[in-house]
């Protein structure tokens, strides 16, 4: 089988930047993407400074593309950075993938 | 601590397929799966060529299956390419992990 | 752009573990988690001994952290399947991921 390597790059914030992200992930050129509902606590992006002795689960979202160009996913990656990381609200990370049909990503 | 490689197979896409998916992979003998309900929108393969101008996002899920047999998951993504890129209504990865318990998978 | 290696440790397992799950992701250090509620079935750690010839989905969780120490990402690792291992009741699996902030995790 043969595979071609992408970039998976998700974001896991508040809900209220998904727009925001899912607009920065298609002026960058991300075909696609896929968001997923949860919850999250702690340092992990949700207001760490404020963070009482007793911490509620934040509502959170997953957003999530994959990309087969770095320069891509890089461009994301230092948009959603720049966008959204001052004020700790995103937690972001990338990884290699296998896909099939680079074509389509 | 000792690790052991297997790999991670996702398959993001409509629902409608999921138990279609879900035969492939138990059919090629993945010991169990997963799957989370969320959404998603645009090429990411969701009706590409019938996307209007302002797209709604479509309800989709992620399954997601870990095998200890490199030889399993390409059974499983060849078959689910096979089945299911046809009408673009899936978006598959694959990405190494490292697991604990390998007969586990 | 810089990016710095972390690991990211999920673990796909029934809700009750959740609880046990995020308090040994704090305290070995983890900075934050998150969590998504799906479904499962089989041998992917859910009663796989019981499994009858039908088998209903299974309400399942995904907890996830990611965190930069590698050291923090085994005891997390440890401490679960030492926990939780024993009555097949949770997957876990790891692997790196590139961050921005490695600080962060």
């Amino acid at each position: 089988m043969q595979t071609f390597t992408a970039t998976r790059i998700s974001i896991i914030a508040e809900r209220l930047i998904q727009d925001g992200v899912v607009r920065i992930m298609e002026e960058a050129g991300a075909t696609g993407y896929s968001f997923f509902e949860g919850g999250g606590k702690g340092g992990h992006g949700f207001h760490p400074t404020h963070r009482p002795s007793i911490v509620e689960d934040f509502a959170i979202v997953k957003i999530e593309a994959i990309v087969s160009s770095r320069a891509v996913a890089e461009q994301i990656a230092e948009q959603v950075a720049a966008a959204y990381f001052g004020d700790q609200s995103a937690v972001m990370y990338l990884h290699e993938v296998e896909v099939l049909r680079p074509e389509k990503f």
